[in-house]
C-alpha cells in the first residue's frame, strides 16, 4: 500500500536523518518535510550521518510549506498526537488500528480498505496543532508508560513503520544457520546407555544405588530436545570416559 | 517480570542516552553496561542530551567490566543478533519468541517462563560476538527490509522493549476525550427529514425528481456514525437554510 511519512515543522536535522533510516529499515521510502526548521535540512552534516546509509530516502524526500501539499493523492491520514480535548478522531494504538484498517474488504466503495496511507508527525517541540489532528481519521497514540511518554521523534517514526509494516505482513527472519533435525527417541536412549555405562566406569553412577540419576538425565536431554550432532559428541564424551577408566584401572583379566 | 538491558561495547554516548529513554517510555529502568567506550558516558553531555528526562534510568545504571558481571540474576538471555553460521541458539522475530515465552506456564520446572529476561545488544559497528552469542536462548532478529536491515542501535532497543511491553500487556491508550455516544436510527431519520424539507426549501432537491440524493445522504451519514452533538449541528445547519430560505422567497399568503 501506497504510504507516506509526513514530518511537520522538525527543528532538529538529526531527526530528519534518523527519520529516514527508520523509515528504510522497514522497507519504506516516501518522506515529505513540511516546513522543516532548516530548509537545507536534508544536506545537513547531522542529517546525513544519523541517516547511515539511507540517502536515496533523504535524496526523493520533498520539502513543503504547507501540510495541504505534502498530503496530495493520500486518502487515510493518521495523526501521531494526543487527541484534543474538545474533539477529533478517535484514539487509537497503532497495532490494533492497523489490523482493523487492513480487515476492511477491497474494492472502490468508501468503506473499504485505503488505497493510501500518510502517517504525521508534529514537532519536536509542540507535537501537531489541532487544526492539523482534525483532518485525520484517526490519532495514532503509541502506548507508552504513563509516567513518561516522551518518545523520540524518530524513535516514534520507527515504532510507527515496524508494527505498519508487520500488519502489511512483514519481512521474514532470516537465519544463518538450518534448523537442526531432531535425534529420535531411540537415538536418545541408545546415548543414555552409552553414558549410564560411563557413569559407572568412572565410579559416579553407583549401580546397587543408582537413586534417580538417569531418569533425571533423561528428562534434561528431552527438554533439550537433541540434535543428531549433539548425541554424536554425548556419545563421544560417555566413550572418552569409558577409555580414560579403562586405562586408569584396567579391566581384571 | 524482572527485564535488564544489556548494552555491550557501545561506542556512541548518544546512543546511550537515546537506549534509557527508549526503555523508560516502555516502563524499564534496568541498564547495564558492559565496556563501553567512554568510562563517563553516563554523564557525557550527549547522552543527557539524548536521554531527555530518562535521567533516572542513566543514574541507576551499572558498568562493568565483562559480560558475566552483567548477567548477574538473570535467567533467559536474548541475544540481538545474526545467528553465527556455524551454530547458535534459534533466530526468532521478536513478537513469535515472547508469544511463546509467555505462554510456557509458570512455575519452578524448567520448562516454565523464566523469572527475568536480559536483552544484549551489541556494538554500533560489530555487533555482538559469536561467544556471546552462544551462551544465549535465543537470536532476536527485527525482520527488516532485506535491502537495508541498518538498525540504528537505540532504534533496535526502543522496538524489542516495545514488543516486550505489549506482550506483557502493555500499557492503556489514553483518549483525552470521551468517545462519543452514537445516535439511533430514529434521530438519524430525523434528521434527514429536516434536511430533506430544507434542499427543497434552497430549491436543490426537485420534489418531482428527488433522484437518489436522500438515500445517498442517509449512507454517508451511516457510514459517519453520528453522535447526538453531530445530529443537533445537521439539524441547525437544516434550519438555517429553511430560515434563509423563507426570507428569500416568503411562503404566498
Amino acid at each position: 500500500m501506497k504510504t507516506r511519512f509526513v514530518l511537520i515543522h522538525t527543528s532538529h536535522a538529526g531527526n530528519v536523518g534518523a527519520t529516514a533510516r527508520a523509515m528504510k529499515t522497514m522497507g519504506f521510502d516516501d518522506l515529505v518535510l513540511v516546513a522543516p526548521r532548516w530548509a537545507n535540512v536534508l544536506n545537513r552534516e547531522e542529517t546525513i550521518q544519523r541517516a547511515s546509509g539511507a540517502l536515496d530516502v533523504l535524496k526523493n524526500a520533498r520539502i513543503v510549506p504547507t501540510l495541504d501539499e505534502a498530503l496530495d493523492g493520500m486518502t487515510h491520514l493518521c495523526a501521531t498526537a494526543m487527541t484534543p480535548r474538545d474533539f477529533g478522531p478517535p484514539t487509537r494504538a497503532p497495532r490494533d488500528h492497523f489490523a482493523q484498517l487492513l480487515s476492511a474488504p477491497e474494492g472502490p466503495d468508501a468503506a473499504a480498505r485505503p488505497e493510501s496511507v500518510a502517517f504525521l508527525f508534529g514537532s519536536e517541540r509542540f507535537g501537531m496543532q489541532n487544526d492539523d489532528v482534525y483532518r485525520c481519521h484517526v490519532a495514532l497514540s503509541i502506548p507508552t508508560d504513563p509516567c513518561f511518554g516522551s518518545l523520540n521523534l524518530a524513535a516514534a517514526v520507527q515504532l510507527i513503520a515496524y508494527d505498519w509494516r508487520q500488519a502489511l505482513g512483514g519481512f521474514a527472519v532470516q537465519s544463518a544457520t538450518s534448523p537442526p533435525a531432531q535425534a529420535d527417541a531411540a537415538a536418545v536412549a541408545a546415548m543414555l546407555r552409552h553414558w549410564e555405562e560411563a557413569l559407572v566406569a568412572v565410579d559416579f553412577l553407583d549401580p546397587a544405588a543408582p537413586k534417580k540419576l538417569m531418569p533425571r538425565l533423561n528428562q534434561l536431554f528431552n527438554r533439550a530436545s537433541l540434535s543428531p550432532e549433539e548425541i554424536h559428541i554425548l556419545r563421544g564424551v560417555a566413550k572418552a570416559m569409558l577409555q580414560k577408566a579403562a586405562v586408569a584401572e584396567p579391566p581384571k583379566a
